[in-house]
């Protein structure tokens, strides 16, 4: 496809913002003869070689020096794009970060849009889809778990993963094909026995990777937690806490409503978003109607409901009743906080805790990792599902193969088992970028940052 | 100084957050060494030539890869300290270049202080101390003029001036010595009116460059404006139209005192921060006492004030005297608003607008521009002095001078004069750095940003 990028393009690489040094970055056909154009250095940099850094400056056109720089080159295919790339490092200002990338635009380079250099890096065939995907998360990454996820992605391992299962799948179409081409003189290469053995073997497969996206979204996206419960029971107290506990807080983001408090949290490497629903009531109150919708909408978000109650208070099943109508029951952690105030500790199914003195806050944190992390036995090296898209798109394989194994049981034509199999195919390439669309690469890259 | 630089020194080069890609810089003798005992590569980075690039990945203790990166190399001297210095360029996640520094610390590299990078460039002699200030200017400039200052100020046209009358201190300095040597035989080597006739040229020419210092720092630090009238004169109107009038506005900045609203703007490529000091008051009354010490210290700190009034009102003298009381006459321009209220432009000394109709504005911003220039007639490759240090510098070595022709005009022995002389020439040394403190060193560079 490379044939078809004819322009170059220029960017800003590093965050925006004043440092010791920026980097703005070109890539394209251009790049270097772009360069040297408003370059001043000791030699053209159209005769150097890759991966060679020069001194210099860049120089306006009424031959002004804008500002000394180091240029590095990156000749194609042995760059991130895989074409002629520049890497132009000036003075930290976003003054002279904008003043080189205005002089370029004069040149006839093109500002970049979001994500167009790792566009071109699966373009070119340096990386596919899935890993082009993982570059943005492990940008975005921001705490270790996430960044081992997006890394794995990242390294090929989804990808491998995915490959292997098309791979599987052409070979069983292979046959079915070839059975239609001889299905006059009646020859039949693969009985439907086998047929299914090897389809059932590819869904298998297909379930064990959509069973780790429940895993893969929690090191992806992290969990959200909702601290839920009766006025005074102690839920900011717990919401305290913990932030306390963990010491590296993430953020701390002004409530999206007024009611709601979000704080972020990384524990044991893993993201916690918590929502302290300090305005949930359970009222037949007309008023509070408006607080109830928007704390029954952050429970339904939740992945995680903490539902909290003190020793001073019956334990009201209404509550509990209210919150199980709303989501699932083991997404549901019962806490009796202000266990300090009694003198025995209650025999409770319950978790046990003192905010105040901290008793039963560990295991409060232990169970809240334990379910975030469901059953899940992640290895480093084995693909893990992680992005929505790629969910869905091995939910569509799974289905068409469904098809398949229904036209084989009612013994349909090998076309339509075919047909079935060329969709789970294409399914399974779309992850990975084999087969793709404009809309799906727009949708794609249209989130990165500009200069990626 | 070089020998005494034994260790090697890290920190993040590019702004803080989220981006394409983060550079963390590494400077000292083990800089190669120390990123080698991280770095997978084709090739040991020590066996590397200088000004080149690698492509290989970030390895942490446990052998997990925490990024694929692309590494440049720099042989001393050539380097931009003039060190052995590396390069790492790693996605743009804080997380990833927080734990690349991380792993560095550990392998003994030590966390730079600011401005270390350029510090180590000076005490290695790549830069001048004049330049190594030029440094933190030319990434701190927010305007076209500021960084075409500091660019000059880079480029060594302030150093080379003060250079050269160094070298003329000497001169004149070594005739005045050789005669101290030769005091006994009664040889004169340069005759008194020879040696205040070259005294005076030195002075003259320090006069020239101090003069530099009023345009100097309205390019670097910009123009604090304030902006006084009575109630409803249009202030604000004013304000406004210059910030919408200039397009280019800066930032905008929440008042330092609840009254008075401070914008930034640049006009001309010159930084104008305009003070709107609403609350002015010329009242006796004791409740509006506070506010209108802040007016008045605003006025006072103000290099222009705008006093406004509007031809609906009888111009009130005591306005106009109590600002005098204040400031410079000079520093004051008074302008009539709200012509477009009356038929007949009126004939008046003041500048007349409309902040309505915008009549007018146009030569209000042109004084402004005027009266920020002042007289100088400034050119690219003309020395300016626009730092307070070098100003101050400049003065200390003049008044040495004046001791010193006091000393001829008043026949004392060539030892007064000598002394002095030396003086002067260790002032003028301080500005480029041949002559410095750690205490001079430390105030310069703690307010660098880390990584330069």
């Amino acid at each position: 496809m490379s044939n078809f990028i004819e322009d170059t393009i220029v960017a800003l690489a590093t965050p925006p913002g004043i440092g010791a040094i920026s980097v703005i970055r070109l890539s394209g056909k251009q790049s270097l003869k772009s360069v040297d154009s408003i370059f001043h250095g000791k030699i053209k940099l159209s005769d150097a070689l890759s991966h060679t850094i020069h001194y210099g400056r860049i120089i306006s056109d009424g031959d002004k020096t804008i500002d000394d720089v180091i240029v590095s080159i990156f000749r194609s295919p042995n760059s991130y794009t895989g074409e002629d790339s520049v890497e132009i490092s000036s003075h930290g200002s976003p003054l002279i970060s904008g003043k080189i990338i205005e002089l370029l635009v004069k040149k006839n380079v093109r500002l970049a849009e979001p994500g167009e250099f790792t566009k071109r890096a699966f373009l070119n065939n340096r990386i596919d889809l899935a890993q082009a995907e993982a570059v943005a998360d492990v940008i975005n990454s921001r705490t270790e778990a996430s960044l081992k996820g997006a890394r794995n992605q990242l390294d090929g391992m989804l990808s491998q993963k995915v490959q292997e299962l098309r791979l599987s799948l052409i070979n069983v179409s292979s046959f079915v094909e070839l059975g239609l081409d001889f299905a006059e003189e009646n020859i039949e290469f693969i009985d439907n026995s086998e047929l299914l053995k090897r389809i059932q073997q590819i869904i298998h497969e297909i379930d064990d990777l959509l069973s780790t996206y429940s895993f893969g979204r929690v090191i992806r996206d992290g969990v959200n937690v909702a601290i839920v419960g009766q006025p005074n029971v102690g839920k900011s107290s717990i919401l305290n806490y913990i932030l306390k506990e963990s010491r590296a807080i993430v953020s701390k983001i002004p409530g999206t409503t007024r009611d709601i408090i979000r704080e972020e949290v990384s524990i044991d490497g893993i993201l916690f978003k918590l929502f302290d629903t300090a305005g949930i009531r359970f009222s037949e109150d007309e008023i509070e109607k408006e607080g109830i919708l928007r704390s029954r909408e952050a429970i339904k978000n939740a992945d995680i409901i903490l539902l909290i109650y003190d020793t001073g208070q019956e334990f009201d099943n209404n509550i509990l009743t209210e919150i199980y109508s709303l989501v699932h029951k083991e997404r549901v952690i019962v806490v009796l906080n202000k266990i300090d105030l009694v003198r025995q500790k209650p025999t409770s199914d319950k978790i046990c805790v003192s905010a105040l003195t901290g008793e039963g806050m560990e295991d409060l944190l232990k169970k809240l990792i334990s379910m975030s992390m469901g059953s899940s036995n992640y290895s480093e090296k084995s693909a893990i599902v992680s992005n929505l898209r790629h969910y869905q798109c091995l939910e569509k394989a799974k289905e068409y193969l469904g098809h398949a194994k229904n036209s084989i049981y009612n013994k349909l034509s090998g076309e339509f088992i075919s047909v079935d199999l060329r969709n789970a195919e294409n399914s399974l390439g779309e992850i990975i970028g084999v087969v793709t669309t404009d809309d799906i690469l727009n949708n794609i890259f249209m989130n990165f940052c500009i200069g990626k």
